[in-house]
């Protein structure tokens, strides 16, 4: 990973900003920057420098992990040892204006960090300037990326071995992330969605005991981290004979999942890709039950900007991956979802997930 | 689970903090006090209402979770829902002084509920008022507590089944996180660690594709969620033939664990436990090995005050729930921690991890 140029182009950001250096507290970016994959860090970058604090437990791991940046080690919490080593070069390294990223520090953090610097240091609320660099992936994300949903998908393959009427949604979970896990997974990327019968009509229906039912919909919405970054698709099959209603849900939702591919161009707007999957349901009379957004960007995160939602004016930008999900969900009766992920190329966009989108019947 | 009796004691809270209402955006803080277990959603309680605030996606299952609040439900942030139905209210209500979460609300958040509110309400940073009540478990917590050790401790005969050279961590994590699921536990409460050989001696080596030396310590830190409450133990193991130095660090930790149980009372101090795990190292001239804090709460989080740490004047009381476990990590050669849970009695405390602590030699 290029932790270099990526620090690099933060600080040519910091300047434009009119920030002298920005502490980083959202471990996500600091990853991105640096490397370090713990759960207690705080990155500080300025102009010229960077230095990672940790505490002692992190030490070794720090030492292997962390390349590009001071590490600075401690019993005090991260934020405050950077803080106390802030104020004490703030004069050699000129640092006047810190900024700080408001989306993630909290409020009892920023009052902590006030109280510390002042008057040595003024904090300002720093725009995303991390999370805009994340968005637009470089050729190592893009294979890690790859490579999580390549391992991802082959989880579908277990769910459809073991879905069947009368087994339970936490085992297809179960035998899901064992096979993850097995084949390299760290983790799964959120928790497991296996929504049968009518809990398929629950956006976020996380396995539960229920046993899947003789007839209905299964809601399949599953990812998982290699190396960090996340993989996440949907699938939705049906156990048993399907009623006609229930065919042109599935339908429909393959449909407006289509025409919300067939949007994504760099240039066009998340606005824009949200509207065409709305319109296409809109036009089937289901628009009322589609009641999300129809993406996100994903990454070194499971939910990670753009955004992709109604009057959102992003720009699509080629090497952003995003998903494409969206869903109809009739409340005591069904639920359908379709999602794949999407690379934003020169010509439009390719669609990363290979899983079929045909309707699998159990 | 008593949802109306937690929420009285907290307005009884709100009333000596000098606040006329108190914005919930911690989700644990909200499932403890509502019941709702999605991942988005913000509760209001004032000093005679409360009301919810969650998106579309989890309608239903709010109204299924959620008795004892009113449920408002919309497109926007569940933050900026809750703001904008204060401004309408605050007047009705008698709110002028709005407690927040400082230790969870965000800078970014904090601005934009300061913008909506001017200049009906005042912002104020709250105690952390449920922090503090869920320090002390009640009855049915501490049942639940029990059900997930009891899940919990299960793995590790699953562990001490796969532990032999040449597995990978990762094979022995995945063993146990597929028994996990098929008995019914909603997810780990934190990544497993398995940490073999000379990766013993990181506090948090996660399971890595490394394999198991045919001669070492190996760490084994995991738990499990069952019912929104976590599970955490750590139990160590030796592959092969021990040496004396090894086996003394051992025992040495495992003394430190007992002195540190044994200074658990109600009326001691989190710091008085911490030094006793220290000063029994430190005998065996072990002290500066033993780089973190001896313990801390669980329940709803798998980390939640008291925090058992150096200095700590949290004194202990009747129903709270730590962990005691120190460690002694020797860079480049091995480490060792014990683990258990421990419910603070009016006697003293009883160990709830019933798993054995002889050194087990695999």
């Amino acid at each position: 990973m290029d932790y270099a140029g990526r620090q690099a182009n933060l600080q040519r950001d910091l300047g434009r900003s009119g920030l002298d250096a920005l502490l980083i507290t959202h471990l996500p970016n600091i990853r991105y920057l640096c490397g370090f994959t713990g759960s207690a860090g705080t990155l500080l970058v300025t102009e010229s420098r960077s230095a990672f604090f940790t505490d002692g437990r992190y030490k070794e791991q720090a030492s292997t992990e962390v390349r590009v940046s001071r590490i600075i080690t401690g019993r005090k919490s991260p934020v405050t040892m950077a803080a106390e080593w802030l104020k004490r070069n703030a004069r050699n390294l000129g640092v006047r204006v810190l900024g700080i990223e408001g989306q993630h520090l909290t409020v009892a953090e920023h009052s902590q960090l006030e109280k510390a610097l002042r008057p040595t240091v003024r904090l300002r609320k720093s725009p995303p300037l991390v999370e805009q660099a994340r968005m637009v992936k470089d050729a190592d994300e893009i294979a890690l990326l790859r490579a999580a949903l390549e391992l991802g998908e082959r989880l579908f393959d277990v769910a459809i071995k073991t879905i069947r009427a009368g087994v339970t949604e936490t085992e297809v979970a179960a035998e899901m992330e064992f096979a993850a896990r097995r084949a390299g997974a760290e983790a799964m990327s959120f928790e497991t969605i296996i929504a049968s019968g009518p809990r398929s009509a629950l956006p976020h229906g996380r396995a539960s005991t229920t046993e899947i039912p003789a007839k209905g919909f299964v809601v399949c919405d599953f990812g998982i981290i290699l190396a960090g970054y996340c993989s996440d698709m949907t699938r939705t099959v049906h156990v048993g004979r399907i009623s006609a209603d229930a065919q042109e849900m599935y339908d429909a939702v393959r449909i407006a999942q289509q025409a919300a591919i067939e949007a994504v161009s760099p240039g066009a707007t998340a606005g824009k890709v949200d509207r065409a999957a709305r319109t296409a349901l809109a036009r089937k009379g289901l628009g009322r039950y589609f009641t999300h957004s129809t993406g996100h960007g994903v990454g070194l995160e499971i939910h990670e900007p753009p955004r992709i939602a109604a009057r959102q004016k992003d720009t699509l930008q080629v090497g952003m991956v995003i998903t494409i999900e969206p869903g109809v969900y009739v409340p005591g009766f069904a639920g359908v979802r379709i999602e794949d992920m999407v690379l934003v190329t020169e010509s439009g966009c390719e669609v990363l997930t290979r899983t079929s989108k045909e309707l699998l019947i159990v």
